[in-house]
């Protein structure tokens, strides 16, 4: 069969490889109808190393079944499915949990043996926990959109959950490209009262407005987050939804967040300097806190102090009077004691 | 009256300074009765260049009103008052949606001409919005208890909070000082099933056990992400609640957690190099996302395109037969297309 094959930056091609064939009673067979070029193929179309044997590349497809595995129970051959960017069990603690990118024993197209989607067939492991079903014929008007399901779609819908868009958000969507612009769709499709595009491409932009985006900022750095600012009446937006992944853009997208608010981020992390951040990213790590509503909280946890249930006033050590308040400082430095109370008078 | 002045790194003095007095009717005066030193007091004693007027210190207090402005309604004199760490209006949008820390006019003992904490009086601006009054006597035993509400327990509680702490949960305390250890109360309160702490001070852990800590790791960087990994079946913490603010201890924080799991970092950033972050930390805003659950999100997003609500196939604005994907890529990459759909049969 023939699939896609990248040798190094710059360098792909069409060749001839061993046909899919199944493996695992686990496997179904697919022949691709539909794939797609993802964003994230262009990484290392622009940065491979050399590679004799090469890379199969894709990620995104769509195809019919055309041999099915023996345990394989929710699907035949003739069906026409989906798959999402991994393949996943469907059945570990991550998948129950709907965080399939983490499945046990799960995989990536294209490694270990695994076609990639941009062939003309693909050996799919674990199809019951990976594939959907579509109900429709293998070229209906809606192909290019259930394609979208494969990844961009699905992305800009978890940079729109991640962020907590919800009705009568001010969202705002850095990137242009394919998942920016679908998260335009995310964002309008959960509710979201007001959408700003930042971008500068004037058919993304035109695309974007179409899809729900009420205002465009098409500065960029530091102009991009001042003008965001003067659209949210200096206060930034409730939701931003980071769709790019280099520094430059994660940066932005945190200082056009308003207080309290949430970056979701799904642009993969493509800066070197982002590495401290990747084990965050790529698990699906929430990162949030920051200087606390003490106020709120006095009255919340007040009464479990009055009546006993909590007792953090143990954390006190040490007391002194105002006057040897320096010789406290110095304890407290030295670690000598864990907190310092201060009698004053 | 008496109140401490920090004037340099290791310099800390009791010094006679101008009495606390009302300015706005807005204000009121607190005879402080117990305030504490805070850990972040001690960044500026390890660090504060040299300066001539000094700068008040302490934002930790209890104390009782003496003398109440005219716009003042919601205590009166003798009342017995807590105060946050910061003090805030209780009527801006941000006050309204319980972020006090962002007020709009609200600001920071020490600041422009509000007195410190750690003194014997205190003018206390918009008290309405600020101050909740006590319903103990001045020396009630419960005192330390109630002193930790103006930060340390509060912020423990925040930690957790942002950490999705909830019944059942597993979770990681990164921090044995005054936070991580009201952290573990905060963590317990609200129903966590295990309660990892990382720390090395036996007094303190010991503490932290008493709290609630029902497992210990002493080992610091890789080895104790390695031993969180071997408590937890090879996961990592539902929630990670770090309460250092270093960069080794953020980045371990990340490491420790579950796949799809919150840090809540309530250690303010001490380390230059983590400035990149400072927006999201003082700003309260959350960093989430990662790569897409996607096979959940077919199943949810599958029906809108179906019935024609979402159109996200519109981002496909070419189309190439398999032989023509290496020109897909450098289109793609060229920025001609914003992404290709490809039909290999």
């Amino acid at each position: 069969m023939r699939a896609t094959v990248m040798y190094a930056a710059g360098d792909v091609r069409v060749k001839t490889v061993p046909d899919a064939r199944l493996t695992e009673a686990t496997d179904v067979l697919v022949t691709v109808t539909r794939a797609a070029i993802c964003g994230s193929d262009l990484w290392p179309y622009k940065s491979m190393e050399p590679s004799e044997t090469g890379r199969r590349m894709g990620h995104e497809f769509i195809g019919v079944l055309e041999d099915v595995g023996a345990d394989v129970r929710t699907m035949k051959a003739g069906d026409l499915v989906i798959s999402p960017f991994v393949w996943s069990d469907g059945t570990c603690v991550f998948c129950q949990e709907g965080l399939q990118p983490s499945c046990l024993h799960g995989g990536r197209y294209g490694d270990d043996g695994v076609d990639g989607g941009q062939g003309e067939a693909v050996r799919v492991p674990q199809a019951d926990g990976t594939l959907v079903v579509l109900p429709v014929g293998r070229d209906d008007a809606l192909m290019p959109s259930l394609l979208t399901l494969t990844d961009v779609m699905a992305t800009g819908h978890h940079a729109a959950l991640a962020a907590n868009v919800g009705p009568g958000k001010t969202v705002a969507v850095v990137g242009d490209g394919a998942v920016g612009l679908c998260a335009v769709i995310a964002a309008r499709r959960l509710g979201a009262e007001r959408i700003i595009i930042l971008g500068r491409h004037p058919d993304r932009i035109a695309l974007a407005k179409d899809f729900g985006a009420t205002d465009v900022v098409s500065e960029r750095g530091d102009e991009a987050v001042e003008r965001v600012r003067e659209l949210t009446g200096g206060f930034g937006a409730h939701s931003v939804l980071e769709c790019v992944g280099l520094d430059e853009s994660t940066q932005a997208a945190i200082e056009i967040a308003r207080p309290g608010g949430a970056v979701g981020r799904v642009g993969v992390t493509q800066d070197e300097s982002m590495l401290a951040s990747q084990p965050a990213f790529f698990h699906n790590v929430t990162v949030s806190g920051g200087p606390a509503p003490v106020r709120g909280y006095i009255e919340e946890l007040l009464p479990d102090i009055l009546e006993g249930r909590i007792e953090p006033g143990r954390v006190f050590d040490r007391v002194v009077g105002l006057d040897e308040v320096p010789d406290g400082y110095r304890a407290m430095n030295g670690r000598e004691s864990i907190k310092m109370m201060v009698n004053p008078t």
